[in-house]
């Protein structure tokens, strides 16, 4: 196995963060955009996206998008589990993982790749729609802090793969000026709380 | 089980084709939007975004999110399998099935609610962001045309939940422009194959 890596991806990190958790040591190949190894036919062939992270298995196959490398290294190396251990907790961080992807970390990606520099000539930006996603943003943190009340963890009692998600993603909000207010002590302390993991910086 | 349903919606008719493709039976509430019944705290207690579909279980515990409520149908009625029946093929189908989402439905969705009349007012609407969705989407057909040459469907060699989402986003592309051309067999000749499926009109 090995894992096709991009350091400043939000969406690699995902992976890395998933893998140290499970205590895997899978080789990583980091991928230098400069060269442009991403996007020859070599690298297509291994994700039509040209994307990166990918995971390739030792007899070549490839599975690309963080999410589905996840899923098939939680069934090959079930412990600890970080996807739920009954059907009804499986869906239940399964919604909660899409909810922080599709409510919190969409608007900051977008909010990133319409208004950052490194994005110019990349990517059609409109300016405009810049303060809309981080405004949406915000909206989301409103009911993650409601949603956070009492509970240690986003999905169910146990640290989940939806934690990991909403790390990656505030991470990836500060740059864009995402962030939890001081008021919002729930979303705080879950910070602190899985920010001391020591799999945190992987 | 219930399930809150909301027809016009493509989410929930991902799900309402995923539990037809099951033969299931569950009973359906219709949310009338016009009643703002689905921003009272009483739906807010089944999902807090205020949105449909939920699937209700006979305790009162409720999943949201499209995904997941079909994550969970899939483990509690397994046949026919529509996400897979190996790792490998779980993480293949939940691969086409993001891929299909995040870079086909997203666009197309965006341009609905940034161009439509129907949204104005309830989301801020930014024009200008329109004809890049379209063209993302346009972009996305071409991907999905060369991975479906001498393939029947689109994630492995049977049915799956990734066409499932690639009929009801196509759907949903009408609405907005994004159309396969005439010259996109391989695209044109799968959604013949998959619309003439008796479950294709749920």
């Amino acid at each position: 196995m090995k894992l096709y890596d991009l350091p400043a991806s939000p969406n690699a990190r995902r992976v890395r963060m998933f893998i140290a958790e499970k205590g895997l040591d899978i080789p990583k190949e980091e991928i230098d955009l400069a060269t442009g190894y991403h996007k020859s036919p070599e690298y297509l062939k291994k994700n039509i996206m040209g994307r990166m992270p990918v995971l390739e298995l030792d007899d070549g196959t490839t599975i690309s998008e963080s999410h589905a490398i996840c899923c098939y290294l939680e069934e090959i190396y079930p412990e600890p589990p970080l996807m739920g251990q009954t059907p009804l907790e499986r869906a239940t961080i399964e919604m909660w993982n899409r909810r922080i992807e599709l409510d919190l970390l969409n608007p900051i990606l977008n909010a990133f790749v319409h208004g950052h520099p490194m994005w110019k000539g990349i990517r059609e930006q409109v300016a405009e729609f810049v303060p809309i996603c981080v405004n949406n943003a915000n909206k989301s943190l409103e009911w993650l802090e409601t949603s956070l009340e009492g509970r240690d963890y986003i999905a169910t009692d146990t640290y989940s793969i939806a934690d990991i998600t909403a790390q990656c993603t505030l991470l990836m909000g500060k740059a864009v000026g995402v962030r939890p207010t001081e008021q919002q002590k729930n979303i705080n302390s879950w910070w602190e709380r899985v920010t001391s993991r020591p799999t945190a910086r992987a």
